[in-house]
């Protein structure tokens, strides 16, 4: 197939009024799509109803130490969950703190109490003049959305295929004091689905920050989220700091969002035991505890690790086929004509595309007046502010594969058609 | 019953001799009792087990407006849940925000949304050289963590038969603008479980802060606990406030703490539509939105506000003839000596106690080395400082009748203890 930059003028004319005449079709349809974002899917969900109704009695509201969960109290979470989500995240069980139903909500406290009373004895955020982060891009919009909300200024750092520009972070991490953190998605990213190379993480263990208070905000959302039986392996972060020093340069998020009930499920975070002991001092004056009962409720279901890695392939049986169906529609439609690439993640929840450069903005809109939303471009970048004009993040799986069907048809039939207009445009400039 | 200050040296001496063997007999005991939290006890949270069995397949998870309840989603609660608290609130659902498992986490937030942006636009207080708010003593020893990790300046203000001394906090809210809040719980206070007058409830309403951003944080915890048929009344400080033209200047709390399950109920804020609005563009960074299948639980077992009053009735039962024994062998073992006096609350979950000037410390040490955890002694008062030294929050919920039973005498018995030692210290100097 040829490009569409090697057609002519007039042989782009035509195809346009072609593309044009597919794309009122799928207009009178009167379709209602939606790819916007990262939810589970209803037959996702109905796999952990059993959670449900697993704590039902008195009796099974105990927990191991006989603490009785229907009351107040355990500030950092149940002792079994800790070493749940220490098998999970790595690490051992002092190293963490159950929170509420919300990793997102932990990092946002986390840099909240950073702002407000400082790190481990440092200088408030809040008190000085600048505080800066670096953001990996494309990245998680929510992650930006909480730096931008405290006026913390972000700095984009292109992603390479293991992960972010290291040259660069290490630039910015041992010479400017102002830059207090890095938001990284490490694993299955957001929305590229790629994994830091163990040269990644290792790079990242001997940074020499310029500030004592720099941390990592390692969000290892998809730590168990593999699409198939290719599974990426991920280094241990705090280990690879620890050997190098810097165990407190760390804070490790995870939760249970898509693996139970996102909204209902249990986060959590890791970090080394002084930093541990700084949030606890500082969460007593937040809270009494998280929500026990809900702990208990995942700790039965789960058991252990393998229990959660066994639910979990029930997931990707449900989601595997949509990310392929996706990637195959992809392929039919966009190969070979140079106005397309994406990803193809072996975990994760999101398929990053890029477009022609200028192109995601057009290809957002044309989607939307068809009747299917997609993440709004610019979403991937700090301050909503896609340079390039080019990426757009595609979440495949919430809607049933045949509304997949009719989505991605029509998605890559808006890419052809701003794709078009553009080099129109261009060739008539 | 002659009070013990009428006694003579000799009299004291041989007094305190038969207190003494009492007391280690006590000792001799090895009790290990706790009266120290407001807790419910096992039988209470037995009511409830129902509500954790519930919700129980996809289509229980449904809400009202078809939200699958399993997904991501709802801001600032379901429908159903804001329409309940309106009722138990006595303010509109569009006043209503849905918290987490904690009201007390709400408290905390607001006051870090008041440090870290300001309130309504107004500067951060975080930005101020100097915040304070008002303290109602005795009060709740949470709630003076929290602005004490906040470094906010804290000034006691007595509170009276009928609530806070309103000449005084009236001085301090028309006349400094950096008394920016004052901490209120108004029904059934806690500990002195006293309700607030139509008079002071007007009184607030009335203020003319000298602060525009000075709000009433108004911890209305206890609402609907009647611990028997005489129900005090308490006026409505939303409508007050907005009768007066001052809609924005309170901020509503309450949960199901303490009428399901302490650390896995619901907790809501109420506030004029202003406030709310601001409050949710706020919080829109920190969360995706709160636990939502717990909300379901809580709404589908009460209904509504007449199906918890019901089940409220049933806690009474339960922990009314406990508050009815405390009061009863307090009065049996202390009425007319002339060193003790004590609150004998219509709902709540405390009896407040004022032992001689000077006592309290050495009364709870007493307790403490015969093996009875009571609240610390200066809990009550910011910085746990009581300068009369004399309260002491009694919390008769959680023990059994039975440790009761044992308690209050023991309790009694370190009071008339330290009171003996307090006279013949007096006497001797």
């Amino acid at each position: 197939m040829s490009t569409l930059s090697s057609l002519s003028n007039q042989e782009l004319c035509t195809l346009k009024d072609r593309l044009l005449n597919k794309y009122h079709d799928f207009q009178a349809q009167g379709l209602n799509l939606n790819m916007s974002r990262g939810k589970p899917s209803a037959e996702q969900l109905d796999l952990s109803i059993p959670i449900l109704t697993c704590i039902d009695s008195r009796e099974t509201c105990l927990a191991e130490d006989g603490t009785d969960c229907r009351n107040y109290g355990s500030l950092d979470g149940l002792p079994e969950m800790k070493r749940l989500f220490a098998e999970i995240m790595e690490v051992q069980p002092a190293n963490i703190v159950i929170g509420g139903n919300s990793s997102l909500t932990m990092m946002y406290d986390t840099i909240a109490r950073a702002m407000q009373f400082g790190i481990l004895g440092n200088t408030p955020w809040g008190k000085l003049e600048k505080v800066k982060f670096l953001c990996p891009v494309p990245g998680y919009d929510r992650h930006f959305s909480i730096t931008e909300a405290f006026g913390i200024e972000m700095i984009p750092v292109q992603m390479l295929d293991d992960g972010p520009d290291m040259a660069v972070v290490r630039k910015y991490v041992e010479n400017d004091p102002t830059v207090k953190g890095i938001w990284c998605v490490p694993k299955y990213s957001n929305p590229e689905g790629k994994t830091y190379s163990d040269t990644v993480v290792d790079a990242f263990a001997s940074l020499k920050p310029a500030a004592a208070d720099f941390r990592i905000f390692w969000d290892n959302a998809y730590c168990l989220h593999h699409l198939n039986e290719k599974h990426d392996e991920l280094k241990n972060i705090l280990e690879a700091c620890t050997a190098q020093g810097h165990a407190d340069m760390v804070f490790i998020f995870a939760s249970t969002s898509k693996i139970t009930f996102p909204g209902a499920g249990v986060a959590a975070m890791a970090a080394s035991e002084s930093n541990i002991a700084d949030i606890k001092k500082r969460i007593f004056f937040q809270t009494i505890g998280p929500d026990k009962l809900n702990q208990l409720r995942h700790v039965r279901f789960f058991k252990n690790r393998a229990g959660m890695e066994t639910h979990l392939v029930k997931h990707a049986a449900i989601i595997g086929p949509k990310f392929a169906l996706v990637d195959e529609i992809l392929t039919a439609e966009l190969a070979g004509l140079g106005i397309a690439k994406w990803t193809k993640p072996n975990g994760g929840y999101f398929i990053s595309f890029d477009a022609m450069e200028g192109c995601a903005t057009r290809i957002v809109e044309l989607c939307k007046e068809a009747g299917l939303c997609t993440t709004p471009a610019g979403s991937t970048f700090p301050y909503h502010h896609d340079p390039c004009d080019c990426n757009i993040r595609i979440a495949p799986t919430m809607p049933p594969l045949d509304e997949l069907r009719s989505a991605i048809p029509l998605f890559t039939l808006c890419v052809k058609l701003a794709s078009v207009e553009k080099l129109l445009a261009h060739a008539g400039a």
